[in-house]
């Protein structure tokens, strides 16, 4: 069984988009994986199909419908449909390189992509909806975020890196940020590749590589060395 | 000034993707912004157009070559261009909505997308390349990370949100996830919108989502909270 993927969005076109080309692209010709999308608007009420609504209790922008909603999640997962229902949200669970691998081991995803303001609560609640945020900053939709985390999740499936394949993966899991890279030319306006890399010292690169990559993310991103150590009480 | 955006890729077919609709698409049409791309291997060597070359040290994977890149950055960047030039890694800051914000506020971006293993790390130096990540997962390339950057920092520019503007970007500035939203029906599938937002009473119901978006915050990203801290010492 391939991973599916179904996205449920008021732009079916930004579909597949980046993902029809390059390793995702060729993985979907192949057959890796089968992307399909629902419009939500085909689940709008009335003869302009009406999707959403202004928000209880007053504010800006508009709420998308629970009813409407339900109704094309419905539709898009039959009964017996063991995917995951995920909803790209700035309020979700931070998606990480272990959420890729373990949505990347199952049978696909469905994937709301909300607009507007937001999606009224009771549909999040009464279809299961869980909500995946790719990182702290506000986009037009939840489309480019469905758009990125597929692209997390395709990269993984067997078959699909081939020859790229690469250990580039394994910098979140070890939980330090890679090292610098290096290639040829050996010096290039002045600046020379450091010396430990032309060694052919395996054990000294591989201290050299692990070296600056702690020295890398004790100075970007202390906080992951920090979530990496056990929890204090 | 409009903003002007300039992306280095090997892929320059995967844009404007999802940014040459809804919003974004038509911020472009109306001329609110400007996207080009420049194919990095146009400047690549030889024959072939070689791009990448193998890391210094060994290991898997290919690394973009200095030389090139740089060639494909001088052109894209004239004497005098003051925009940021930013490369979407894992390895960068991680991207926040006060960084899309400045960006936002400035003259565009000329954004390079890195594919396989990464790129020679004399290029980030010498060319002043600011990494930028997304969130902690890995992508197939800098594309998609690309396409949300300029998604998130086009609906800030002026005009651009319109009528559609809400106060959804506010979630990220007061350091709190947003409330649940409703909307109608007020009663679906047995499930009522809390009896608050119904009641008309401002004051009631500006209090209620200040405790829930507390509440959310505290349950699902506590480190927003200790962020939000002055630094301990």
């Amino acid at each position: 069984m391939n991973f599916r993927a179904t996205v449920l969005t008021l732009y079916p076109e930004m579909f597949p988009g980046a993902l029809g080309l390059s390793l995702a692209g060729r993985a979907l010709e192949r057959g890796d994986w089968t992307l399909d999308t629902v419009q939500i608007r085909e689940f709008g009420l009335g003869r302009h199909r009406a999707v959403d609504d202004t928000p209880a209790g007053g504010g800006a922008g508009m709420v998308l419908r629970a009813d409407v909603l339900a109704a094309a999640i419905d539709h898009a997962t039959p009964e017996g449909d063991r995917r995951p229902r995920l909803l790209m949200s700035p309020r979700g669970k931070p998606l990480t390189q272990a959420k890729v691998r373990a949505l990347a081991a199952g049978p696909g995803a469905v994937i709301v992509c909300g607009r507007f303001e937001g999606v009224d609560q009771r549909v999040i609640e009464a279809r299961g909806l869980e909500e995946v945020s790719i990182g702290d900053y506000i986009l037009s939709g939840g489309e480019p975020a469905a758009l990125v985390l597929l692209d997390a999740v395709v990269r993984l499936l067997p078959g699909v890196m081939g020859n790229e394949a690469s250990g580039g993966e394994e910098s979140f899991e070890n939980g330090l940020l890679e090292h610098p890279h290096y290639t040829r030319p050996p010096e290039w306006e002045g600046r020379a590749i450091p010396e430990v890399l032309m060694s052919g010292n395996h054990a000294r690169i591989a201290a050299w590589r692990r070296a600056e990559a702690e020295r890398l993310t004790a100075e970007r991103r202390p906080d992951l060395l920090i979530s990496a150590q056990p929890t204090q009480k």
